[in-house]
């Protein structure tokens, strides 16, 4: 991030140093003081303070929802590393690992109510569409987990399907934090809907890259073992493009690789086969129509277009990062 | 229950099997179905009606605050289940065995999330105080569970400790769900307040009341298998009296008996060292302690005493239950 995208994140990382879990049950709150300082990059909070800045309201009028995000965030992050029974979190152990399971499961549930409790904070005459949008969202994302899970179970996922699933798990989470911070900005209903839609765009963008950097990230600059989508056969972009792509010959190498124990073979295979079908290729063709419609919805936003520059920047950030 | 408690539980019944989840994803809602429909006494939310009723609200107009109530209450069921490892709820199996521990984790969460969805509904100018409730009494009944699981692993629990958790994880539910009730009959802040007091001290009580019919209850009546919470060496108001006044001696017997393999000889041993020491007396004394202060709460609300007929007689089906 660059510019006033870093003064923002600093500014959300300060809130958050500031922000105070009761002492007791200790088994309940240090899980939660432990994942809130595990650090991440703090998009979705940013979103909301740049979308009241969008409509000429200062950052901190919009902290409270911005908060609110990053809890819910968090909540999500601790229930899902339980459900995929992952050991590390951004190179530390997850809550699950390092306490146990249930405390896992109830720190998360508290989580949740913290978050509620933080957006209840925003103007009174906010709150109610604040908490509309704030609970449909949360619904959505259990709505694509769920599809994520049961995604795994089968072996005839489309395309879009797991557009859909994306955009529920993630996509939907970056749209209502734009959208807040325009409701607490007064926009209106119109201008709201399209901050939601190139939040939401941004999002699949972002999650699509995500598929992609995950196979061709530079090793260096990643910070997570490359491959390792590949390595649990997961089903991303990348590998059902590939599936629906491949010739009978090609299918049967790829899914013959899925098998394969020998960890660098099954990545270099996956890697060769991908780069003789163009998946990369492809792949960011999906990721850039994506971008393409945020920057429409953007276009479409009647407001100065001077001032969109920062939600430009953090658009080129997501779609050009390297880890 | 009787009379009009009973018109208010079959109103709550009818609402709750009208009210819809989404058809899809069908392995995240078929759960929350399921233990919707399996029943129960469903006290949270007639609480929640007569407390509006008492301030001179028709029960409908509370009916939203009070799904929510019971929606929650459900939440907590399911992922305490996981947590438990509980195998039965109501003679049916629990949602984990049923489905898998994932699918209760995000059923449990997607549950929580319609709760509040549900508050949400209620007069506008009614809901940001109702969520305040509710969420401080959410977090509370998280607090209150994450004590229940340390307490297992401790030794030296104390009688006001243990109070203190059930208030947490039981009461505060019960006393919210009667002040939801009073903030939409526009009650004052004082009667508010009482209502709060009267429900959270019933509560109290009523956790008792459940510890004694553990072991006390009338087989052919209670339904579930006498002596439950001893053959699980679970810490009960009963176990933790006995164990303050016990002589060393039988202190030995006790703690021997928590060992014991033969589960008729473990319950009936327990028992009789109970009687002994007269535990149900002194169980039942502290239950009618918390009834005499919600009964003095109930005094103190400013209205006519005729028209507090319906939460006494809830009082009383509460403590006089027999399952």
């Amino acid at each position: 991030m660059k510019g006033h995208l870093v003064d923002l994140s600093r500014l959300v990382e300060k809130e958050i140093q500031q922000y105070t879990f009761p002492q007791k049950p200790t088994n309940l709150y240090d899980p939660l003081r432990y994942i809130m300082t595990l650090g991440g990059k703090r998009i979705r909070p940013v979103l909301t303070l740049l979308g009241a800045e969008l409509f000429s309201t200062p950052a901190n009028d919009a902290m409270h929802a911005a908060i609110s995000v990053e809890l819910f965030h968090n909540f999500t992050l601790i229930h899902d590393d339980i459900m995929d029974e992952a050991p590390l979190r951004r190179g530390m152990e997850t809550v699950h690992t390092k306490w146990d399971q249930n405390i896992a499961i109830l720190s998360g549930d508290v989580l949740m109510i913290k978050a509620i409790q933080e957006l209840a904070k925003q103007k009174p005459e906010h709150v109610l569409e604040l908490l509309n949008l704030f609970n449909r969202t949360a619904a959505e994302v259990c709505d694509g987990q769920q599809m994520d899970m049961d995604f795994e179970k089968r072996e005839d996922v489309s395309i879009p399907e797991y557009i859909e699933m994306i955009r529920l798990k993630t996509s939907v989470l970056l749209g209502c934090a734009l959208e807040m911070g325009a409701i607490i900005g007064n926009a209106s209903e119109q201008d709201r809907k399209l901050m939601y839609q190139f939040g939401q765009q941004i999002g699949l963008a972002f999650q699509i890259k995500d598929d992609i950097l995950d196979l061709y990230g530079d090793p260096e600059k990643f910070g997570k073992q490359i491959g390792g989508d590949v390595i649990s056969n997961k089903k991303t972009l990348l590998y059902l493009t590939a599936l629906k792509d491949a010739n009978e010959a090609q299918k049967i190498e790829f899914l013959g690789l899925e098998k394969e124990s020998n960890l660098d073979k099954k990545v270099d295979g996956v890697k060769t086969l991908f780069n003789t079908l163009n998946i990369r290729e492809k792949v960011s063709i999906i990721m850039e129509i994506h971008r393409k419609y945020a920057m429409e919805a953007l276009a479409a936003i009647s407001i100065e277009e001077s001032q969109k520059e920062n939600l430009r920047a953090l658009a080129t950030y997501l779609m050009e990062r390297e880890n």
